[in-house]
């Protein structure tokens, strides 16, 4: 295989001793390398306080066969200390040829190379202890379950609570037999009645799928059933069953060991809050400083250019307090926060304070509370600041699967907001493109982020791939990569959506044509795996081989190896090199299969 | 030749309308294309306020032909806002094949990719027109030039100065006689005497290589002969001539239409500075706190663990202001400053002012001074944020071109601070290099670093190299690629050295055997051609070959391109594919010819 002969080191805790380091603590780092790779010497390059400084590294004998697969690599072995909050390291390889390598994030280089990617200690403040063991469940609610209707297979639901009638803004719809509309007029209108007592009455099967925390996009009072253009954000929307129903909900997960996390627009509120309404109607309110209005013309900036979500300005000490008070006011029900529009929040123009709200918010959560941003392109610069615990992990993730994982017939106008469709790409590419986004975030960073496959703002991984194979391959790597898996509501019934929109299809409780059971079975099997091995959500990873059909990679603890082999088409069969136990999809053997669209995994113990 | 069907952008004018665009101004973008590449079609995508957006391009005929190489091109342009003080874009570029490509600094990938590589439009303050035509000649001042003794080419010497007695550090040598003390004992005392009439005298010389800018290292009291250990900012040390020899030098170099740089020391002082006397005479003095000290030792922070050099905390208002003051104080002799051990100023554990120290130092000397940052390995991410107007390159040239032109017997002990000597590399990862560096600045912070082959802190790259060939081809890439040449004075004789104090040589003004005249001859050449040739100093960039002995470039304008080819070694012939002028080491005609180790230079028109 390709890559065996690399060198190697990550930021899991086969390599790194102290996972939550503290400021100026020692830590231990260790390097294997292949005997094949004929390294003689390795220095680690520390950069403290801006000056890099180098330590060398001494052979680790106690270490052979560590992680199960590589039994006769060298382990190197060095101590540094944690000098400032993000210390940068990357290794220096002297081998018998007189050549020097440089192993950093992004690989092993023959040549001189920008920090960049550069591994990284990170001394913040970590993140919920929880977090790396999560499968997060992301349900729209208009569109998950109602608490009105009587539920087939749930013969002792709760009494159905109150519901207020319809406002005037929404456009009332059938559960199973209107189609959401997927774009123009009524999109943001189209009402379901999907509320949080009909989603505690879905918790079995959540929990079925392995997933333990359910995050909810926007519960706030809005005009639009997305409720991302909150009128207040002091209390639930009735239609959902207000504050009372929230607690309910947070309650029965918490019961049951589960963890609920809500969505926040720190960008923007709608343009009916309470403080943009205050800001309109006098030009002298205090509010009016909480957005960004043009003097001279009373225009005001907006998320962009809908005046329905008026931007804030995180330059004025009342958007800092007031959004300070409202992420602390829900935890209790919440356990943290999604943040919508993170990268944008408190950037305009030339004021750039995106940062500072990050770790101010994060700060004013304390350490108990999980802080993930959406960000569509990419979010390495705004990790590790002691702000954002990760990342919704579009560019890192998301649309490398999609591209290696695409359907031959499919056909989009853009690939997540890039124009042209969603390109055909091979492996080789996917892995750089993996190596891309991950080398340039800490592993913190990047174990915390979310691994998502579709959203309530994408196309559905089914209508990618096209098929029942390839999306339960896209899938594996999203059970076995490290990350958090992220599963949007209904991709393990198969549903289809060519866009956010038109993915908002509610629930097929009650349409069993719309559920493929098999892919269900998958979720439950592949996300199973992940929760019964530490491996799969602490281990490091070692890339093995990549060929434009096929993936391999090893996920590794000092007890064991668990190989992950992806195919897309079949392929040569691969020799494993050792003997190993089938977990998933394959046999007991040394051998990989040539047999695709196929996912493999397999353990190798010490 | 290998890259010549790669689409090209850069940030010089030929690709970008505006070189100093103001916030919210609107930029034209041109994209070039061979017809090979079949690109169909080309998007830009920009970073406004931190989310992507996307502006389709349109073919522009009007461009045809433009630079002058490359005449059936396809040229595309666009528009862009620039929206923010850094405004990133790249470049998405379809093809018939249904294949995307991005294009970045980085080069093109098919592959998805994190935004650092991403081209930067800059709307801060633009540094002082006249710094991209200069060429920088470093000064040493103990080792350059003495006023008292007669000089035998200079009959008409000025009356020598008085020159108060040695102090009690200085271990006095004999200029031509004494050879310079590379390392231990008395490194720092060694003392030749050298002072600024001294450089007044040689002005002449300096002026024949084609520079126009000098640049001395510090010239306050300290008790060494390199000064970065101050025991003062407010006067030049009477040793160099005092505050009088330094007008005196300013006004012959600005009299000549040149221009004079200083050395600050933004990080550290000398322990006999007045404000570390202050400090430590007294714990309550308000100079305690422009200091790391420890509250319960007393000990305090210094750079590298060197107590003679106490370490400033920009925490403190008193190092704020003391430092405006100081930089400001020199403008007038000075034009602007090269600050010292950069890369660590205001960074000491939990502490990060660096960015901030440096925009409030560039805000206050205004946008006429001059601003340049030490950094030994990788600048890039202190650059573009309105402070340095760029760097020492030893990361993104000196590096790369050190480890491709090394001599085959070199035997260095590290590699400008790397353990293990200067590798060797080919040209593929040389460009590599140039490539990673120079992809994470803008074009704007490359054109205003200083790439250098050698400086008071290193080897001279005679020595490096190992022959005159091998020097020369150093100095070629030095006077022809993208950035300001800045040359360590001594090497354009040839003078060697294994290290900064063994660099330190004396002038051989009176040596003839140092002189070698015939790379003084190319120095006057080759530096002569860039300050004749627009192109080398403002074109842009497109790299057209690389092998592991051949790099081959165009430097273009609207108007013309210059072709440089740099051999290390005979190899086979290249098609221009044009016809072409002759400019420098090889004739007109239309092929590179195999000879090496050669420089050749062309001119091809529109």
């Amino acid at each position: 295989m390709r890559y065996l002969a690399e060198p190697h080191h990550d930021g899991s805790a086969l390599y790194v001793s102290d996972q939550r380091p503290a400021l100026g603590s020692r830590v231990t780092l260790w390097l294997r390398a292949p005997l094949a790779a004929g390294v003689t010497g390795v220095h680690v390059r520390v950069v403290h306080d801006g000056e890099p400084r180098y330590a060398e590294a001494s052979v680790d004998d106690s270490r052979r066969a560590a992680g199960g697969y590589g039994g006769t690599d060298v382990w190197w072995r060095a101590e540094i200390t944690a000098v400032n909050p993000v210390t940068p390291y990357r290794f220096l390889l002297h081998t018998g040829s007189g050549q020097a390598y440089w192993l950093t994030g992004a690989g092993l280089a023959a040549h001189d190379l920008t920090d960049a990617g550069d591994f990284r200690l990170v001394c913040h403040q970590p993140p919920p202890s929880w977090m790396p063991d999560a499968i997060v469940y992301q349900i729209f609610p208009d569109r998950f379950e109602r608490s009105g209707p009587p539920l087939t297979d749930a013969p002792d639901a709760p009494d159905a609570p109150d519901v207020p009638g319809l406002p005037d803004w929404a456009l009332p719809r059938d559960w199973d037999r209107d189609p959401v509309i997927p774009s123009g007029p009524g999109t943001s209108r189209q009402f379901y009645g999907g509320d949080l007592d009909g989603i505690g009455r879905r918790l079995d099967h959540i929990q079925s799928l392995g997933a333990d925390t359910v995050y909810l996009t926007p519960i706030f009072p809005a005009r639009s059933n997305h409720r991302y253009n909150a009128s207040t954000f002091e209390r639930v929307d009735p239609l959902l069953g207000g504050d009372e129903a929230l607690h309910r909900l947070s309650g029965a997960l918490h019961g049951r060991g589960m963890r609920l996390l809500g969505d926040i627009t720190t960008n923007h509120c709608g343009d009916t809050h309470e403080w943009f309404t205050a800001a309109v109607s006098d030009v002298n309110a205090p509010e009016r400083d909480m957005f960004y209005f043009d003097p001279e013309t009373g225009d005001y900036e907006s998320w962009w250019g809908f005046k329905s979500l008026p931007k804030l300005n995180w330059g004025s000490p009342l958007v800092r307090a007031g959004m300070k008070a409202v992420l602390t006011k829900w935890l209790g029900p919440f356990d943290g926060w999604r943040v919508d529009v993170a990268n944008m929040t408190g950037r305009r123009g030339g004021d750039d304070h995106a940062h500072e709200a990050a770790a101010l918010l994060r700060a004013e959560l304390g350490p108990e509370a999980a802080f993930i941003a959406e960000h569509n392109h990419d979010a390495t610069r705004d990790l590790d600041r002691d702000g954002w615990h990760g990342t919704m992990n579009y560019g890192g993730f998301t649309r490398p699967v999609w591209s290696w994982l695409r359907g031959p017939d499919l056909d989009l106008e853009h690939f997540l907001g890039v124009p042209g469709g969603v390109p055909a790409r091979d492996g080789a590419a996917t892995l750089a493109a993996f190596r891309s986004f991950g080398s340039q975030m800490s592993w913190r960073s990047l174990v915390h982020s979310w691994q998502l496959l579709d959203s309530h703002d994408s196309p559905r991984i089914r209508t990618v791939t096209g098929s029942r194979e390839r999306h339960l391959l896209a899938l594996g790597l999203q059970a076995t990569l490290p990350g958090t898996p992220m599963v949007f509501a209904g991709s393990e019934f198969g549903l289809t959506g060519v866009n956010g929109e038109h993915s908002r299809t509610p629930m097929p409780w009650n349409r069993p044509h719309d559920q493929d059971l098999k892919t269900l079975a998958g979720y439950r099997e592949l996300l199973g795996l992940r929760r019964a091995e530490p491996a799969l959500r602490h281990g490091g990873l070692r890339w093995l081989h990549a060929d434009a059909d096929c993936l391999v990679f090893a996920r590794e603890t000092y007890e064991e190896s668990i190989v992950v082999c992806a195919r897309r088409a079949p392929g040569a069969p691969l020799a494993l090199g050792t003997h190993a136990t089938g977990l998933y999809g394959a046999p007991d053997g040394d051998v990989i299969p040539g047999e695709g669209p196929s996912l493999g995994v397999w353990r190798v113990t010490r």
